[in-house]
């Protein structure tokens, strides 16, 4: 390939010993292989030295804006004309066959991951940076989930859209709904709160089949308060409109769907499990402005005909306003933010990154007292009793009988089973309803970095402008348009912190309740047993 | 050597495949080889096969009795006279070092252990066969302690010395206090009941030195109720006084000390332990109608003369009334003894085996939960504690100080961290107290199958002179002699059962009260957590 050259947008320490190069913020360098993969290219600077170093750190130099993708919604019809008629054809199939599409993952997480490593830059998909969180829950548990992503931060906000949003190439949209964001004196801003807050409920997973009994699937009742008319989805379903959720909104945080699992899917106890995390996912969407009013949202709940359903799915798939686009819809506050609140953003991002590591921490202890509930202390406590209870049945045999002391010992015995048993019926559910709760936020605390980095770039692009473009008028808009984009930011970081205030705030409260009776139960227990001690 | 015939005494399984050779009770065997060890034999049956049996299963045919041992006081007594210039020199040096003595186990239990595994039988050294149990305790967790020693069984009784006392060769004792068994009608006898009970504190264990600091060891403060005078005495002292009265009484289950220890003598913990330990040997002594009337034990008490004491303890060891000899002294009820009531022994061994086993388990479990609550336990809820914390402090990095979600959080993470506390401060206690108590039953019943043993033998020393001897004066004299030892071996037995059904219930009883209170305190705790929040 020829070479070109691009300009380096942030300082890279390259790995010393490896093939990797430094570079340095403003450094011009010749590329010379752009397919080395993984995200990296190589290049030559200015001294002849020659090494790897990250795409996302540099950018191409050209002498207008770059060539920048049509948005999605163009290539998408384009597609979608073509394919409608084989699409008609698959859509059963592709709803259906749960082992290839909706479970093994052939879903968003793989999809996103790949866009986001992707070596070209032109690739007509744009998504939302968030969607691949649900997949890195169970790879690295020990820090946050947010370093791995730093990397990428540029070439997101490329690919994100946003660039061309702020340079205001992007069509403005002639109609759909306005997203608001309101001035808020102590944070900034807002989003414009529900007018009509629902509830919806996640109840009766059943196993249905289909195709006579050749594919079976687990379907979900969801009844929203609003409407009190129960829709039946499946997990596949819930996937597909997470999708549409991360392709829509790059500056909000979709919550993450629980796990895909192949094996153990029809299992009582993980079916359950499920309904109750699906539950958690519905409950931060209901209460969140902006995703809890968006329309493929309301499809999904409400849509009963199967018609429809498809009508709505298509058009879903069509959305104009996604990514970038939906920042076109926003609607800010007039006043320019200073750049003393800008900087807060700053502090927030290291916030959020800490409570990354520390929600991910607290929901692995979780799930590891849920795990040692069924397990270890179960097991611990079967023990005491069974000892106590050998012991007292061998008391037992000394021919008097009744014998009053080998009764006591064998009751000490029960009881101590019997409150191995509460850790497994009771205890384990308070740790795992806390750390269902933590997922949902873990999404969410490894969501927001992306978000705030968005913002960051486009504060970027708009002092890069600042140097580049004389025209007054344009100057101004870019500004304004970085302006709303902070605005709705710093909404998205309000809303969360409400909410961690207030939601998780109340399942750790819960479980402090809960714990209580717990305790108080194996207490009850005892004194039950001392109570036939004479 | 020249062979020799051996009746078998009883049967005895050989492992197939192996060099061991499976023989009949009543058989004739001729031994070709004593010096095999480990207490075997090698022998030709009258088919003309060879192989290995326990010597313990056979008994050399003799016309005349078998020539016994003297008594062990006449040997003793010789010896002491040989070695007392010596021994005097010796005394402090003995009792001093801590290194070669005491600790490290040149005491009671090797010596007892290597006398039960000798192949001599003309060994001098008589001894209580119970005195080997405290050795065994960490080596096989698995089943009871007595399996191993049935081996040995006969041995063990010739031993004893009391197949002389059945035959009635030792001589009547002159002087001396008489032990009374009295008959009881629901469990057919009963010790002469402690006309004075009285309780023993041990108290304030200290560590002193000696030799102007060169030697240091830990003295326990012993306080008896009957005379209220504080005796100072090292656990070397209680070593000595353990062997003495293992010594004396082979139909008595002695209660075991604790373990030697070599490393960490000095810490706090262990010292303090180790009293606790001592102060449960020394109450179920002082509740044992025979132990606690014994001179060595009331020497031990009370003595608080350096002179008195050298005296009262050569005087214990030249004690004639020891092992068989300590029968002489049973003043049982004249009442012949039922075969049906004799039969009662061997339910009773199939439930002390059992017992024994039960104990053990318990007691494991009890010093595994005991372990657990300083260790597992508490790092489970410490780490639940820090994960709480840290996410509480985390959030409060938002700015908004003071942070209420961020206080409670962190009021969550303290509260956990001080329930970790409470298993290592607490419910430690509790199992380590029930782990001492059952420590002391599970000495009691590896030593009483023993007890039960030598009863058994001498029953069939009494039917086997039923066959040989045509006196009917002298086999009358047998028949009371065995009545007297069955009557005090039930006596023992109901002993134990008696302490089973107050003392081993009671510190159950303590166990269940001592956690409730514990959970309470947990329940108490995250209550006051919730109080705060809001």
């Amino acid at each position: 390939m020829s070479t070109f050259k691009v300009l380096a947008l942030y300082d890279f320490d390259g790995e010393p010993g490896s093939s990797e190069m430094s570079i340095k913020a403003e450094e011009i360098l010749t590329i010379t292989r752009t397919d080395v993969g993984e995200g990296w290219w190589e290049g030559l600077n200015s001294k002849g030295q020659s090494g790897l170093f990250p795409q996302a750190y540099v950018q191409r130099m050209k002498e207008s804006p770059p060539a920048m993708p049509a948005p999605v919604y163009n290539q998408e019809l384009d597609d979608n004309k073509q394919k409608s008629t084989e699409e008609e054809a698959d859509w059963d199939d592709e709803w259906d066959n749960d082992d290839t599409y909706s479970e093994i993952g052939q879903g968003t997480n793989n999809r996103a991951r790949e866009s986001v490593y992707a070596n070209e830059p032109n690739q007509n998909y744009v998504h939302g940076s968030n969607s691949n969180n649900t997949a890195d829950i169970h790879v690295d548990n020990k820090g946050g989930t947010v370093s791995k992503k730093s990397l990428n931060r540029f070439s997101n906000y490329v690919k994100s859209g946003l660039e061309s949003y702020m340079l205001g190439t992007l069509n403005q949209p002639t109609h759909g709904k306005k997203i608001h964001v309101y001035r808020d004196e102590q944070c900034l801003a807002v989003w414009e709160p529900l007018s009509n807050p629902y509830t919806v409920q996640v109840t009766s997973p059943k196993k249905a089949t289909k195709m006579g009994g050749l594919k079976s699937f687990i379907a979900y009742s969801l009844t929203p308060s609003f409407s009190n008319i129960e829709v039946s989805r499946r997990y596949k379903h819930f996937d597909w409109l997470h999708d549409r959720m991360c392709d829509k909104f790059n500056i909000v945080a979709v919550p993450p769907l629980p796990d895909k699992q192949i094996s153990g899917r029809y299992e009582e106890q993980f079916i359950e499990h499920r309904r109750v995390q699906l539950q958690e996912f519905v409950n931060y969407v209901c209460r969140h402005p902006v995703l809890s009013q968006c329309e493929v949202w309301y499809h999904f709940l409400t849509c009963t005909d199967e018609k429809q359903w498809k009508q709505g799915k298509r058009q879903a798939e069509k959305d104009p306003f996604v990514g970038a686009n939906f920042c076109m819809s926003l609607e800010s506050p007039e006043k320019e933010l200073l750049q003393s609140d800008k900087d807060k953003i700053d502090d927030n991002l290291n916030y959020i990154v800490k409570m990354d590591q520390n929600v991910k921490k607290l929901m692995q202890t979780c799930q590891d007292q849920w795990n040692k509930c069924s397990n270890m202390y179960k097991r611990e406590f079967h023990r005491i009793g069974e000892s106590f209870f050998a012991l007292g049945s061998s008391l037992d045999l000394d021919g008097k009988i009744p014998s009053e002391v080998a009764t006591e010992v064998q009751q000490l015995g029960t009881v101590y089973m019997q409150i191995g048993r509460l850790y497994e019926d009771q205890a384990r559910d308070h740790w795992q309803a806390l750390s269902d709760k933590l997922y949902i936020y873990k999404g969410i605390t490894s969501s927001i970095p992306d978000v705030l980095h968005l913002q960051k770039s486009s504060e970027t692009k708009k002092r890069d402008c600042e140097k580049t473009i004389q025209n007054p008028l344009q100057l101004n808009d870019i500004r304004k348009r970085g302006d709303c984009l902070t605005y709705a930011v710093f909404a998205e970081l309000n809303h969360f912190q409400m909410e961690k205030n207030t939601d998780l705030r109340l399942s750790m409260k819960t479980l402090l309740v809960d714990q209580i009776k717990f305790y108080k139960n194996i207490v009850g227990q005892l004194e039950d047993t001392l109570s036939r001690f004479n």
